[in-house]
């Protein structure tokens, strides 16, 4: 971690950044290793462009913190203590320009803004996004775990379906297969999708039973060690129709064009737009309302987006989902995505489960 | 939900808002029905002080929303078309005031100064907090029975103890009983800690294995048709030293004191001052770090904040919780929490599960 925060100093140096707060969950983990949701709670780190960092969190997760990372100066405050105040004691009385993420919260831009009135604030997401978007061996290896622990929650689905089950049902089956493998959360709501449900790419699962012929939709993922997973897979409950089959082979193609072309120096955009028109010829070109995918790692959706608009070329060490689908509202839906990882000459998935087309025979 | 929204448009007219806009999920749920997270797209609508609200919203998701809620405009718009555009195209080419959600995250506050740089930006927060505060009889159904299945994630949490089981397994045999039940959601990570373990006011379970003279804490709850519920019990397994039994005969009496104190117009503060006399006058003083409980409803953590600093009086139709807890590091931990709700008079629980001291006797 304190090879990360000197890489990122250096960074700050090169760009003229004077101080750079990290206070959303993702940043916080992967500079300090630190992984816990503080809710409405401030937790956050100012980095200075040279010496230590200055880490301020909720008095009950110093002893946490201190445990993984002893090297900043760590200032815990109780409920009723300020800890905005408490923070900027510690930094500079000037700073010329400050960098912040994004996504924090409008508030806290302006206990920033009130303090350094005089500051250039700028975006520390490009630095921040560049240096999450190339994945080390270290982080790999537990993704390639939670892509794996992805594989058997989608086993452990397949188990769980016979005549008349529940989407919910299913669910919890998955689920509880997973935490007694120690997943302490899924990535996201998990999805089982049951016949004409899995027409709608975000549709919720509940109490539609499972029918002879009705297609399956699982996607799910989980959290490990600070990583995330993300896979789906459709099968057929006891038979498909000719439309059915139609809508899986095209999704696979779909699929399997995008994989083909990711290598280093490969445009984004290309492979969203090869799926799509595997898609648009097979004549389901308006029901691919989606980008192809979306890069995937301490975040399930992280940067970089993959959609027919992005020129940035593929770069060794990202990983990424690609899932095409196709979506018949009410009626049909299909969606095939593994996790790919960008190597040195071109790629692999993370996740092992097949793609062909898989008809599940119902138990007695 | 309009007339929710008819209710924010007079607040608005009093405060001088010409445009307010919400884009957090819990407000856009309170406002619209639509409950769901989308990730890192807008989903956003924004209300003039008169007149029809406009919300844009991910292609995708028209559908759904367009059948819970037919009142407003919706755009939806693709992964490559630019939402701000088609949003700020809809609404007037001048506004004096523009009020925003606290947590708009800063890049999104930036959409809004671009396009209206000379406007006045509050915060939408006090009138929407204010409204949330009080939970409709329609909205205390919903979060009765939302804590009725966190009681029975503490049954089956019982259920799931015997020596050597451990903190993970016991966590998965609780979420399998409640996903069957037809929960889709936790309402956050589900902890269940043993022995030392219950020491850390945010302890995370692990592979911890349980044995006799153990403390058990379980704090957990569910989300729920839109709402979420959240409560703590600690028990013992086989039998507990004098020290265990008089912790937990504080932390009880603690939460009675404030219990006791729960009706219409209570200053807030007293609620944390009595329980943590209690607790202070037991030599257990400097083991309580956090304040007395949180309000609920939507989310988990919301207005108001129940510390010894707040002022604010109590008022009917109000949930919180009062969770005091002890915690000797590595050691010894004991939390108890219930959902209260302010009534004309005082208040009643929502949860139904004893707070009794009780000793769990291990299964054969």
């Amino acid at each position: 971690m304190n090879k990360r925060i000197e890489i990122l100093q250096e960074k700050m140096q090169e760009k003229g950044i004077d101080l750079l707060m990290v206070q959303s969950r993702p940043h916080v983990f992967y500079l300090t290793g630190f992984d816990a949701d503080p809710h409405e709670r401030l937790l956050g780190m100012v980095i200075p462009k040279q010496g230590d960092a200055k880490l301020i969190c909720p008095a009950m997760e110093v002893n946490q913190i201190q445990a993984l990372f002893n090297r900043t100066h760590i200032t815990g405050y109780s409920d009723t203590e300020d800890p905005w105040a408490m923070l900027f004691s510690q930094l500079p009385k000037e700073a010329g320009v400050i960098a912040l993420e994004d996504n924090i919260p409008w508030s806290r831009y302006q206990k920033w803004h009130a303090q350094y009135p005089d500051a250039d604030f700028q975006s520390s997401d490009p630095i921040l996004s560049g240096m999450r978007l190339i994945k080390s061996p270290d982080e790999l290896a537990i993704m390639e775990e939670a892509a794996l622990l992805a594989d058997r929650g989608i086993e452990a689905g397949i188990k769980a379906l016979k005549e008349g089950v529940t989407e919910m049902e299913v669910i919890a089956q998955i689920e509880y297969t997973l935490k007694k493998a120690g997943v302490k959360e899924m990535s996201f709501s998990t999805m089982t999708l049951f016949g004409e449900k899995c027409g709608d790419p975000h549709g919720k699962p509940g109490e539609r039973s499972l029918k002879k012929g009705d297609a399956v939709l699982f996607d799910l993922g989980v959290e490990w060690k600070g990583y995330t997973s993300d896979m789906t897979r459709t099968f057929f409950f006891d038979h498909a129709t000719d439309e059915q089959i139609a809508i899986y082979e095209t999704v696979l193609e779909a699929h399997e064009k995008a994989v083909a072309l990711c290598k280093p120096g490969q445009e984004i955009a290309a492979l969203d737009q090869a799926a799509r028109q595997v898609i648009e010829n097979a004549g389901y070109g308006s029901y691919f309302p989606h980008r192809i995918g979306h890069g995937i790692g301490i975040e399930v959706h992280e940067f970089p987006s993959l959609n027919d608009q992005n020129k940035d070329p593929l770069k060794e060490g990202t990983t990424f989902t690609i899932e095409p689908g196709i979506y018949i509202p009410n009626q049909a839906g299909v969606r095939i995505e593994d996790e790919i990882l960008i190597t040195g000459s071109g790629c692999r998935p993370l996740n092992q489960f097949p793609k062909e087309l898989q008809i599940v025979a119902p138990r007695d």
